[in-house]
């Protein structure tokens, strides 16, 4: 079996927790029972990650008190009330503060189960096993948990990290192709970001990113993870630099917030990147040739590159208004000075926005 | 004006914080300023503290973009409902992430507005100011946070330290008596579970502290103060020592609970208290004498020493093993080995534990 690990080190000293990247982990006892501590288990799940990995892992901690909390899939049950729903599951199955809960799932189960963890009994362990792309390199790494309030994503939850993140690529292969795309856009993301060097290696491998290629995705996992992980010791409740990772994502939670979700997480990230890319241009801070290369490898995935048409500017600058780094009134965006160098920029021409806006056709009514 | 203050510091490194002790602080501007961030403060109340006071706050921070939440009053009001109800209003009035949130009421206010500070934007600033005894000498210090949920008090929750507590001895004035007398039973905890020179105090104090004489009320705070930031200082997360503070705790949550809060929570803490000093005895631990000697002062203030006729001791048993000690099904007290040395008991003989249900009359069937 071709088995090769590696392991990350999430650096945040007594809080530290390690990521193990690999293939054939989930049914492995020995990858989950250093970092359970007491004798109660609950994993917490969707209705189309359940047929496909809970037996595999149930079966792995037979030696446990298990249960099972299956959830409905889709970011729209990422509300206060699905989190309730888990609260009850675990006052019912009577789990004490010694438990542990494993999400085992993709971003929304990771962002639910990891608040749950944070506030249940004012704290317990917690494992994620990310089964999709996007969870794999993002939202299972770097401790933010949240649920989303009607005006605004993630407005509800905690910093709280788990014990252990089981990156099993095997996952992958189950993952349906719009998802796997909407993961590659915060892959992209990681490149933009941080690494002009990454950014032109996925330039170079599309094709075998496009097939799934299982070098390739470890390479990606790896280096997303590597950069996140960076990123997260420097800034563990992004008080500055972490708020880098938030590329393209105020654009991209106003899209989410708009639609009520009918994007994936991914997908509005890549609109959104589009965007911040465009402002980023137009206020002279990234030159053209590294613009077009942003938009042309989102597009490379088929991702979406604009909003839908049935936002407004004034909707779109109102839910942007929401996002957690409006400081006193002040929206706050990341923007690009060129690849793999982003920044938080809390003074920017407003009109350069308006433009941003104006361009991507939809929103010509601002 | 009379107008002394003390100031005792929480010490958590990087998140320590004073506690000012006085009178005629309320209204005081510079009291406030130097602990909120941004423009925006958020004062929660209830319905019986907003006429007495908010206008005093609400006057001095007028140099702020300031609203008020006013929570109906009660125990029972401390459910993840009322929560919502709060991280409604904050994005009703589009709170950002530098808000300040002011908890201007007792325990339950304290307890529901620092869960909502702790996980609105995934934690905002925090200014406690208690106006009840108990709220005064326990609940808004040591960084716990919670509502509770319909089978278990407090079960939903987590830790986070405010950036002041303002504990204006004024407010205890308008406190009415069954209030103020349960907030003495927490007084009382800490001179059984740490200082037995403090508890005799309390013992040759009773008159002036049933008439509410100032200088009186001012050690009392100012001592179960520093008794209880010395613990939450050696074990922030109560991981060992900080469990002493719970000491009546796990009957008294039980009795909460079984009688859906028809109990102050510092009666029903009298109660647990009496149970466990009881339990202590018979275990061996704890004198006859000083075993009487507690059960004497809790009962020198009025306050109730039995549960109520319609608990029957399985259900209290049911309801206590929903506590957060226990851990892996083995119940955990907090007993007494003597005046001032509370301990956490893992192992117990639990026929004790039947005796002690059956000498309190109404719970005679079990």
């Amino acid at each position: 079996m071709f088995c090769v690990t590696a392991e990350l080190l999430v650096d945040l000293g007594a809080r530290s927790y390690p990521i193990h990247i690999g293939v054939g982990m989930l049914g492995d006892p020995r990858r989950f029972t250093p970092f359970i501590g007491g004798s109660q288990v609950c994993i917490v799940t969707n209705e189309t990650i359940a047929p496909l990995y809970l037996n595999a892992v149930k079966e792995a901690l037979g030696g446990y008190a298990i249960d099972a909390c299956v959830l409905p899939d889709g970011e729209a049950h990422k509300t206060l009330d699905t989190y309730a729903r888990v609260i009850d599951h675990l006052v019912a199955h009577r789990h004490n503060r010694s438990t542990t809960l494993i999400a085992l799932g993709g971003g929304v189960i990771g962002d639910i189960t990891g608040f749950v963890a944070a506030t249940y009994q004012r704290g317990v362990g917690l494992i994620q096993v990310p089964t999709t792309l996007l969870a794999l390199v993002d939202s299972s790494v770097g401790g933010k948990t949240a649920v989303n309030h009607p005006q605004g994503k993630n407005l509800i939850g905690a910093f709280y990290h788990p014990r252990l993140v089981l990156a099993d690529l095997d996952t992958l292969s189950s993952l349906p192709s719009r998802e796997y795309l909407a993961g590659i856009a915060e892959v992209i993301k990681c490149g933009v970001i941080r690494d002009p060097q990454f950014f032109g290696w996925l330039e170079g491998n599309i094709d075998r990113l496009l097939r799934r290629d299982a070098t390739a995705l470890h390479h990606v996992v790896l280096t997303s993870c590597s950069i996140k992980a960076a990123v997260v010791a420097a800034d563990e409740r992004e008080e500055g630099v972490r708020a880098i990772l938030n590329f393209g994502h105020t654009f991209g939670h106003a899209i989410e917030t708009l639609t009520r979700y009918e994007y994936l997480h991914g997908e509005a990230v890549a609109i959104g990147m589009v965007m911040a890319t465009d402002l980023s241009m137009r206020l002279g801070l990234l030159d053209r040739v590294d613009g077009r290369r942003i938009k042309s490898l989102i597009s490379a995935f088929g991702l979406p590159v604009a909003p839908p048409g049935n936002i407004a500017a004034q909707a779109m600058r109102t839910a942007m208004g929401m996002d957690k780094k409006v400081i006193d009134g002040q929206l706050r965006l990341v923007l690009a000075r060129g690849l793999g160098d982003a920044f938080v920029a809390d003074q920017f021409d407003s009109s350069a926005l308006g433009q941003t806006f104006a361009a991507h056709a939809a929103l010509c009514d601002d």
